[in-house]
């Protein structure tokens, strides 16, 4: 296939990007951590929207159980409409946006500096409002991101939330790992080279759903939003825990799933949730590195085996990205302009 | 219409649930704010699923602006899975659950009493195993909720949480209008006498979105989460700022948009959405007490005048029960025994 849109090419520079990344930001944010464990932070409030707020959900899972950080996602209209704001003490506030534009996220650093608390940003602009407002910056330098929907600022926002967590561990064999994303990235982009011919049976795909949980929780999340925006489809991500809480119900036959499924502790219980949905006739569309899992599939996009659970979002959304641009293409959609969205958003 | 179902009568029992759970769990609320006070605790982390997840969300927004407290949604895999938790420190540890059963919040809570750390529990069953893991708990005592589709403990666990909120602010006003609810919503009952008309236009809806910001983001969720239960419709929730950020893409003529819109400080960027919304052709489907606002929709969803924003969460998710109840049985589905759930989930 000829590369015409910026978002191809932008899922394409992914490896390189993040290469640069692990070698331009690495020095800043050994700083930030060692920062943190000198004033004994252990606990981040952060503000984001969109692709970015799912790399908070990342720093949630990774942050919480390599670091024991308790991380709390900001709710930004206490910050920028109500103007009533929590007690921030003891926290480092970490605004993470591409444009680092959104007024609501840069009023959240704002009053973060009023209480004197530590604040960090990151971003794709490093003299951005928000950036101005961090005492630390960590700049995501990926390049121009021409097409609407974010795709080498996302996991490069992944990668610097990696390189953060293993900074603050000093755990060698994760510091080994981090080093080998971008060739993993570069692997899983060759690994489902069908994936034009796959779409086409989800030409009207009206809606579906996307479940993962735990890390991946985030990949569902952006997997959504991906399709959401290049695709047009109405799709909601949920943790498998909060799917059988009643969503559940809404499954009949035919109706299409995503499951975020790498090996991983929550693959069991993942698993378990996939067979009732067969049971029940759903169309299940699988990210995975394990042939088992991948056989319960009626689409199945295949993940390189051995990715350690940690990093699997930087890879398992890959396939994810992949589908979308290449759906939209299917249905002669606009993959770099959707309709009615703006590259820049600014919400109060 | 007769009463003929156990959801119908479990809605029209909350002015009376509520009126009970004032009177009797004050006191223990009493005792539990004045700990708060005296351990000098201004953080929070909630553990809950579903509708009670839901509750959370309100608490985020009134505990984070009337009272200065960082509120934090536990990510229960961390402790259920994983087991690799963050440090809990000088926080305390809330679960929230109607049957107080699920072994992923059970798991949260317990990691807190190994941890140390203050712990309560909001739950229709005192003694639970979420109850037996709490310093503190607070009964609903809401009765048996026949329904699988949460609606009395929905309020009651919302009320809750604001008796903790003014018993810890002990700002006189906020303590009257809190006795106002449950007439409120007794009032709110009756406004909409022709719901069950106004569901029939959406017979065939498959899929909708549910706007909110701010305090009603809570009911946002809340009203998609009945909606997908008891109706199966494909239903996604946003803040309207989040919906700005790339999921505006999906509107398109004819497209159903419920706008939760009372009267309060976010209902200046909620209108501008509205409009927006209005211009590409939604169909507005808006609950508000402003005529002016409700002359944006095609079904408009009356709420009584002057009501507090901090409490209209209690009183705004009304409607959208009658809307969800209605609507369901316009479509002839069983409203007590949605297909595929259980009353009593258990998640890992």
């Amino acid at each position: 296939m000829a590369i015409s849109s910026s978002l191809e090419q932008e899922i394409y520079q992914q490896p390189q990007v993040l290469q640069q990344l692990l070698i331009s930001e690495r020095a800043i944010i050994q700083q930030l951590a060692t920062e943190l464990q000198k004033r004994q932070i252990s606990q981040i409030v952060i503000a984001a929207r969109g692709s970015s707020d799912n790399a908070a959900r990342y720093a949630q899972y990774l942050l919480g159980s390599v670091n024991g950080f308790l991380v709390t996602l900001a709710t930004p209209s206490l910050y920028s409409i109500y103007q009533q704001t929590p007690q921030l003490k003891n926290t480092l506030v970490l605004g993470i946006s591409q444009s680092g534009q959104s007024p609501d996220l840069v009023a959240v650093l704002a009053e973060a500096g009023c209480q004197g608390v530590l604040t960090a940003a990151i971003t794709n602009f490093s003299d951005s409002p928000l950036a101005q407002q961090a005492d630390y910056v960590i700049n995501l330098n990926a390049g121009v991101e021409k097409s609407i929907a974010a795709t080498k600022t996302y996991t490069s926002e992944l990668l610097a939330l990696a390189i953060l967590s293993t900074e603050l561990s000093q755990n060698p064999s994760l510091l080994t790992t981090i080093d080998t994303v971008p060739n993993l990235v570069e692997k899983t982009l060759t690994f489902n080279p069908n994936i034009n011919q796959l779409v086409e049976r989800y030409r009207y795909m009206k809606h579906c759903v996307v479940l993962g949980r735990g890390y991946n929780y985030a990949t569902a999340f952006e997997l959504a939003l991906k399709l959401k925006e290049l695709t047009y489809t109405i799709v909601e991500p949920y943790s498998s825990a909060d799917f059988w809480h009643g969503p559940l119900a809404i499954i009949e036959p035919g109706f299409p799933v995503f499951v975020i499924a790498p090996s991983g502790k929550v693959l069991p219980e993942l698993q378990e949730l996939m067979q009732t949905l067969k049971q029940r006739g759903a169309e299940l569309l699988i990210i995975s590195d394990q042939q088992k899992i991948l056989e319960l599939a009626q689409t199945p996009l295949i993940l390189p085996p051995d990715i350690p659970e940690w990093i699997s979002p930087l890879i398992a959304i890959i396939p994810g990205q992949l589908f979308a641009l290449n759906l939209a293409l299917t249905r002669n959609y606009n993959v770099d302009q959707p309709r009615g969205l703006q590259k820049v958003t600014e919400t109060r």
